[in-house]
């Protein structure tokens, strides 16, 4: 059985959960297909209705759904109303991508006999993959990235039924989230939910899975795509991994700002966000560092979401011991609580301990690396691994750019005089980055998202009876499209 | 050392080859990352400049390349000028993909203070992988999918550079080629080229190699895929494999046509290509059975490319040897001809022998069922394996709808009285499809095969000064964007 934990006592939350066992897994997956056959079938303009009303059912329980959530997750009042704010919004950035239509990429060539061989009329548009995504959920975002997250929303949006595999740290909060999307879909099936390990294995492999979303640490990652190198038919594994999010101070920043920023950044949410500034290189400046230390000292820890989390942060800020500890916040409170520990060395030690000292410490932790010359840093960046995001901070352009550079090759979003924490939500987003912050090219955030769920279709002087609407020549749905090359908006 | 060999006399044709050590793979790659440094960060002008030199490099070239390619492949002047003129067609598209510059697919979202959280500005567009792209070149396309190809036009237009592991069919071609591709660039190690088995091993296994593009069988597939899992870091794999190409012939579709449209595609170029007609539905009808038989008595068969090529066909007509033979063409004449060959069974017949009746056998081979009624057809389609393709033959729309909804599940292109032999390169194609047919939801040949060697950055209040032109808010090279949620081409 499957209990949800308070971490502020440890106790258990609610009832027993059962754990999911290989025939519910395939009841879950075989009538998600069942519904999905339908909702694939159905128009833009139905998808987007349907996804507009789970986006107003989330925003309709909030009150209890934060409470809920709270109690499994610690994460308090105003963050997990902003969180189910959030999962309400992505529902309904997505119904504008589908009601766009650019998202299907529609293209039609002509038949033109003039050419050496002769073209056939051929038209290309883009369909939802035939099956059922699975999504494995998050820890750290109850709402954002679980049941109701970006990855069933985008997957939904393309036209595809789901399966989340519920994370252990929030099962109840799941099951009630789970129950108010199914409500408010056309058909609840085409939302599953199962709980525990081996559901998440079965759910791998089960045949009509066709694609899976994953947002956890590398390890768990790498799990997940041995299971499908077991498949008999691979699918693929967008998988959203570990990241460290190097930060680069540069000579001409503010002092006071960034060690604000930098202290607030690391410490929100317990430093429980795969954008966590894990890693900031700052010039060799006295008044940075004292700046840093008292506002690292101002912060205070809390409880982490659950044990085996809190146990990964101790592990990682031991591992962190063989360098200096530059400063810590307050104890935090709660069961499974920890401190804010930011350690220090300089770029020289930090070069030779690379690449383990520059491993992801999921938690409210971070390194600051003193360099003397901006000169020095690219051969250092260079050596780092992909991260999700890159940050620079500096109000004169003119002393970035070798820096910038290395780090557009290191990172899927570049930041200026901002921090990593906080992704929004919108068409230019960009939530990815070089291995092992992703599996793929694609991102998990964002408009964008919806293209991990969908494959081309080209028709080859195929009637107009039996093509899709977006390819008849009248455009009766006025979808963008390139036609014989030029571009119809 | 490696040796070309003509297929009409089984003689060695030109010098022996060295193999490619691994040293030379490293050098080759090493030199091919330097040099895609300076081609990444040059203008899209420049690049198509680049592209377009190569087009024109290879058309002046085409007397001797034909010859030359025919010493290796057998497969004559026509078929050869024409792939020739194909592959310089490629390097034109793609040339023309990259100046449109849509494929960047930019968007911008300017900062909005009013949403809650502010949103700031995030602007997003697609760049080259940064490294170095591999590319394996198909036994049956000496110059369409090898060193010339649109695996390297491809990624060439999108800024990367390329290695490509020559095929041992025709490695005096593939030398000749990667010469003149090379010498029509502004820096000759944008194209590397190894030769043999160990080299390709070595390739996929290089640090520096950050995509790997493949056109060959199954188990080659499947072997790369392997030494892949091997990397440290995982690598996109863009896998052209196996394919049988179903056709349905429904009952108004004209007998005679289609028998004549059918032996035509089935023994082009000696049946191999991975479009080919492997296997036709046809209703069991008399004298659309006679008019099969006299088109495929009036084929002819030839010399397939190399001696495993030909051992792979007689095994594969071996399997199919527990079928009834319907027809056989003439027998081909060379060192390793081979004889067209149509074999057929009934559908129920056929329903009890799947899966393995319709793995692909690459040569001049097909197999005929045949079919009571249409509404027996969806059942048995249903279980098929992915391919390239799915064909119907009708003269009423009326009568398809059921087949043409499963196949459109089971492939990438679907065609209309017409036959999947000839890929038209075009914005629209798509050549790809479910496993095992391809590895991937891209495309291989088409404007959208670029997709493959691209990933996004979104750049969060970035600096003008650094931001790409594209991204620019003046759009100095304008190319389409999107805009604060609109699309302006």
């Amino acid at each position: 059985m499957i209990y949800g934990h308070d971490p502020r006592t440890g106790q258990t939350v609610g009832a027993a959960l059962p754990e999911t066992d290989s025939a519910g897994v395939d009841v879950a997956v075989s009538a998600a297909a069942t519904a999905g056959a339908a909702w694939r079938a159905a128009s833009a303009e139905e998808r987007a209705r349907g996804l507009e009303a789970v986006s107003d059912a989330l925003t309709a329980h909030v009150d209890e759904l934060w409470q809920l959530a709270d109690q499994e997750t610690a994460l308090g009042e105003v963050r997990l109303r902003g969180e189910v704010a959030r999962a309400a919004g992505q529902f309904r950035l997505f119904a504008q991508v589908i009601r766009d239509g650019a998202y299907l990429e529609a293209i039609i060539d002509h038949a033109d006999g003039s050419l050496t061989p002769p073209r056939p009329d051929v038209r290309r548009m883009k369909h939802a993959l035939r099956g059922v995504v699975a999504v494995f959920s998050a820890s750290n975002f109850p709402f954002a990235f679980s049941v109701a997250g970006g990855d069933t929303a985008s997957a939904l949006a393309a036209g595809c039924p789901v399966v989340v595999k519920a994370h252990p740290g929030h099962p109840n909060t799941s099951e009630r989230v789970a129950k108010i999307v199914r409500e408010a879909l056309p058909d609840p099936d085409l939302l599953g939910l199962v709980q525990g390990m081996q559901a998440g294995v079965d759910l791998v492999k089960h045949p009509e899975v066709v694609a899976v979303g994953f947002t956890g640490s590398v390890a768990g990652g790498k799990a997940i795509q041995k299971l499908i190198d077991e498949r008999e038919v691979p699918i693929p594994f967008y998988g959203e991994l570990g990241s460290v999010n190097p930060v680069v101070v540069l000579p001409s920043a503010p002092a006071k700002d960034v060690a604000t920023g930098f202290a607030g950044s690391v410490t929100l949410g317990v430093g429980q966000f795969c954008t966590n500034p894990g890693l900031m290189f700052v010039p060799d400046d006295d008044e940075l560092r004292q700046a840093l230390v008292e506002a690292v000292e101002g912060t205070s820890g809390g409880s982490m979401l659950a044990e085996r989390i809190r146990d990964g942060y101790l592990g990682g800020i031991g591992r962190l011991g063989e360098l200096r500890l530059l400063a810590e916040g307050k104890p935090g409170e709660g069961n499974w609580a920890v401190t804010p520990k930011v350690f220090t060395t300089d770029l020289d030690t930090f070069a030779e301990k690379l690449p383990h000292i520059a491993e992801e410490c999921f938690g409210p932790a971070s390194i600051v690396v003193t360099y003397r010359e901006i000169s020095d840093l690219p051969a250092v960046l260079e050596r780092l691994d992909g991260s999700l995001t890159a940050t620079v901070h500096s109000t004169d352009p003119s002393e970035a750019g070798d820096v910038a550079e290395v780090l557009g090759k290191k990172a899927g979003r570049l930041i200026w005089n901002g921090w990593p924490t906080g992704v929004a939500v919108c068409w230019a987003m960009h939530h990815g980055g070089p291995w092992p912050s992703s599996t793929s090219t694609f991102t998990s955030v964002g408009a964008t998202a919806i293209d991990r769920w969908l494959a081309p279709t080209a028709y080859q002087d195929w009637p107009e009876a039996l093509l899709p609407d977006e390819l008849k020549d009248a455009n009766p749905l006025s979808v963008p499209r390139r036609v014989d090359g030029r571009l119809q908006v």
